[in-house]
C-alpha cells in the first residue's frame, strides 16, 4: 500500500469552542474531519478532509444490521512549547488493523490514515485544550456501508476520524472509582471478539454498566466467561493491582483487550525496577489477598482515563476497600509520569511522543 | 403506551420492480419505509411512512461506535386470494423489545409497530413477490443515534421497517447444505448476547463464516462458549436433528436466539404426535449417533431458509454425510406445511397467519 494524497474542503463556518471549564468527555466535535471510502474495485480511496458533517446511507447499509465495524481511541495534546503531540499512534492504527482482520475489514494503509490524522490536527489545532486534565480526543472508526440484508462481510466501508475537545473522562479527575465485579453478565470469551475493538463488545457491556451504576458503582470489573473466576479488565480499562509488594495485570488471553495506555504501563515499571507479572488472576485470590492485607493498590490503565485509581472494589454484595480509598503510590507516578510525557513536560526516552507539526513538514 | 397515529408521505417516483427470476436476498428495497423516533422527553413519537431514502446521521451517533442495535426479520406472502398475509408478526415485535431490554433501548409499543408495518405493507404490496419460493422479507430495526462517545445508553432511537422482495434464501432453494461444526470462533456466551438479535452476535460470526466458506461449507454450526462441547445454533437458523426416531434441538440456554420458526416447528412436530426433546446436545453424541446409523435427518430453522436440511456435517476434518444428502422426510414436511400456512394455502389451526388488509380495516 502506498501512502495516498489527502485533499481538504475547509470549512467556512467555523463553531463556537466550548469553554475549558464547560468541557464533558465526546460531546462536542471539532469543524473538520477525515474521511476516506473503501470499494473491492479501488480498495481504500479518495482520502480527504472535509467540514465535520453527518453522513448520509442507505438504510440497509450493513453497520446497522450486522454491527461489522472497528474503532480506535487516542489523544492530542498541546505542549507548552505549542506543539500538537500524539502519544503512540502507530500503535493504535497497528490496533485498528487487528481488529479489522477479526471482523473481515479490509486493512488500511497505516501511512495514509497517520497522515491524514496529523493533517487534520494541524487545521484544527485551535481546538486542542490546554487546562490541566484536558486534550483533543481523536476517535478513528470504519463502518460497514453496503445496502445488503445478508450476514457477509460488507463489500464497501468508510473510515472517519473525528475530534473532540474534552475535560476528565471522570467527572471527578484522578480520584479514586468503585468498581464491581461482574458475575451475571459476561462481555467477552475466548473465541470471541474481545480482543478487538469493535462496536457489539461494548453493546453487550451496557447492561451490567447499568445495573453497577444504579448501585453508585462508576464501572464494571469483568471476569472470563468460561469460569467466571478469572479477572479481565474494565469497560474501557486494562487492570492492575499490587498485591504485597508485586504488580500484577491479567495476561492477554484473547479476550481482552490489548490497552496502549497497558504496554506503557508495563514498560514504565520495569524500567523504575518494579516487578510486574502478567498473569492470570482469579477474583478469589484478591479478595484473600486483601482480606490479609495484602492488596495494596489497584488501577485502571486507558486513554480517556489514562490511570484511574480503584479506591472500592465490590464483590458478592461486600465492598472491599483499597488504600483507605485513596490514590496509590504507583498510580499517582503513573499518571503524572506518563501525562507528563504525552504533554511534553517530561522526558520521553521510550520515543513515545509523535510531534505532529514537524513530522509533516517533511512529507 | 398507547397506540399512535401514522401520517403518510406517498413517494412520487416509483422504483422498477425486480424480475421473479432475478430476485437475489435483500438487495432490493420498495418504494416507502416506516420511521419512528425515540427521544427522553417524548419517548417513542412520530411514527410515519415517508419514501424509502438515506437517513443522515452524526458521524459520533453511539451505534457506530458501540453497536446499541436490534433487529427482526419476519415475511409477508401474497395468498392466492390476493391476501396480505403475515406468520406470527406479534412474537418478532414480543421478540424486538426482549432485546431492547438486553441492550438498554426503550421498549416499543407493540401496536403501534404492527399497525406501522401493515399500514407499510398496503402501500408497497404490489412489491411482494408471488412465484414459488419468493416472499416480501421485512427487515425492522433500531439504531442508536446521540452522537456521544461515552460508553452509556443512547438517549435518541430511531427504529425502521424496510422491506425487499427476496427469492429463495440458498440459491439452490430447499436443498441440503454443507455445514461446519467451529472449533475455533464462538458467537455467544451464557451471561453475552446470544438471545438477543442485536448487530454484534452478526459481526463476531463473520470470520468463522468467512473460513467455512473458504472450504466450500454453506454455514457454521456453533458450539457453546464455555465446553466448546454443546451444539447451539447455525448462523441464522436453530437446529434440529432426529436421532433414532427422536427429534432433538438444543434447549434454550442464554445463548442461542429463540427462533419463531423453532417454535412453530415445535409446535407443528407435537401436533403430528411426534416426539420433540429440548436439551442439551452434544456434538460428540451427535457423531456417535451418526457412527451407529442413527443420525437420521438434521435441519435448520429459520424465516429466511424456513427450513434448510442439512446433508453434511464437517467435524474436525471428517465429513458426516446425514440421509445420503438427501432432503429428510420430516424437513420436506415441515416445509411444505409452513410455508403452506404463510402463503395461505394450507388450513391455519394454530391462528399464526395475520391477514394484513382486513385487520387494518378494523382499526
Ligand atoms: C475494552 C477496553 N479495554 C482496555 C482499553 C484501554 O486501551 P488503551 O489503553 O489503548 O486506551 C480500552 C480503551 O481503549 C477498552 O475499550
Ligand atoms: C442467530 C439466529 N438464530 C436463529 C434464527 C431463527 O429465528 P427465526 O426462526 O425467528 O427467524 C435467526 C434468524 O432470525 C438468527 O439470526
Amino acid at each position: 500500500m502506498t501512502k495516498q494524497t489527502i485533499s481538504v474542503q475547509l470549512s467556512t463556518a467555523k463553531k463556537q469552542k466550548p469553554k475549558a471549564d464547560q468541557l464533558e468527555f465526546g460531546r462536542t466535535f471539532t469543524d473538520h474531519m477525515f474521511i476516506m471510502d473503501y470499494s473491492a474495485e479501488s480498495g481504500w480511496h479518495d482520502p480527504r478532509i472535509i467540514p465535520y458533517q453527518p453522513i448520509e446511507m442507505d438504510p440497509a447499509a450493513m453497520v446497522y444490521h450486522y454491527g461489522q465495524s472497528v474503532f480506535e481511541g487516542l489523544k492530542a495534546y498541546l505542549s507548552n512549547k505549542g506543539k500538537v503531540l500524539l502519544f503512540r499512534p502507530e500503535k493504535n492504527v497497528e490496533r485498528l488493523n487487528k481488529s479489522n482482520d477479526r471482523l473481515c475489514i479490509p486493512r488500511v494503509d497505516p501511512d495514509t490514515v497517520l497522515e491524514g490524522l496529523k493533517q487534520l490536527l494541524q487545521i484544527d489545532k485551535e481546538w486542542i485544550p490546554t487546562a490541566e486534565g484536558t486534550s483533543l480526543y481523536i476517535r478513528p472508526f470504519i463502518i460497514s456501508t453496503e445496502p445488503y440484508l445478508g450476514v457477509a462481510p460488507s463489500k464497501t466501508y468508510k473510515l472517519l476520524i473525528i475530534l473532540s475537545p474534552v475535560g476528565s473522562y471522570y467527572k471527578e479527575g484522578i480520584h479514586p472509582v468503585k468498581i464491581a465485579v461482574e458475575s451475571e453478565f459476561v462481555r467477552a470469551v475466548a473465541g470471541g471478539t474481545g480482543n478487538a475493538k469493535t462496536a457489539g463488545n461494548y453493546a453487550a457491556s451496557l447492561k451490567a454498566q447499568e445495573v453497577a451504576e444504579s448501585k453508585g458503582f462508576s464501572q464494571v470489573l469483568w471476569l472470563d466467561g468460561i469460569e467466571k473466576k478469572y479477572i479481565e479488565e474494565v469497560g474501557s480499562m486494562n487492570i492492575f493491582f499490587k498485591i504485597n509488594g508485586e504488580i500484577v495485570t491479567p495476561a492477554l488471553n484473547g479476550s481482552i483487550l490489548e490497552g496502549i495506555t497497558r504496554n506503557s504501563v508495563i514498560y514504565l515499571l520495569k524500567q523504575w525496577g518494579l516487578s510486574v507479572t502478567e498473569k492470570r488472576i482469579s477474583v478469589d485470590e484478591l479478595i484473600q489477598a486483601h482480606k490479609v492485607g495484602q492488596l495494596e493498590e489497584a488501577f485502571g490503565t486507558g486513554t480517556a482515563a489514562v490511570i484511574s485509581p480503584v479506591g472500592e472494589l465490590i464483590w458478592k454484595e461486600e465492598n472491599f476497600v483499597i488504600n483507605n480509598g485513596k490514590t496509590g503510590e504507583i498510580a499517582k507516578k503513573l499518571y503524572d509520569t506518563i501525562t507528563g510525557i504525552q504533554k511534553g513536560a517530561l522526558p520521553d526516552s521510550f520515543g513515545w511522543t509523535v510531534e505532529v507539526d514537524s513530522v509533516s513538514q517533511t512529507c
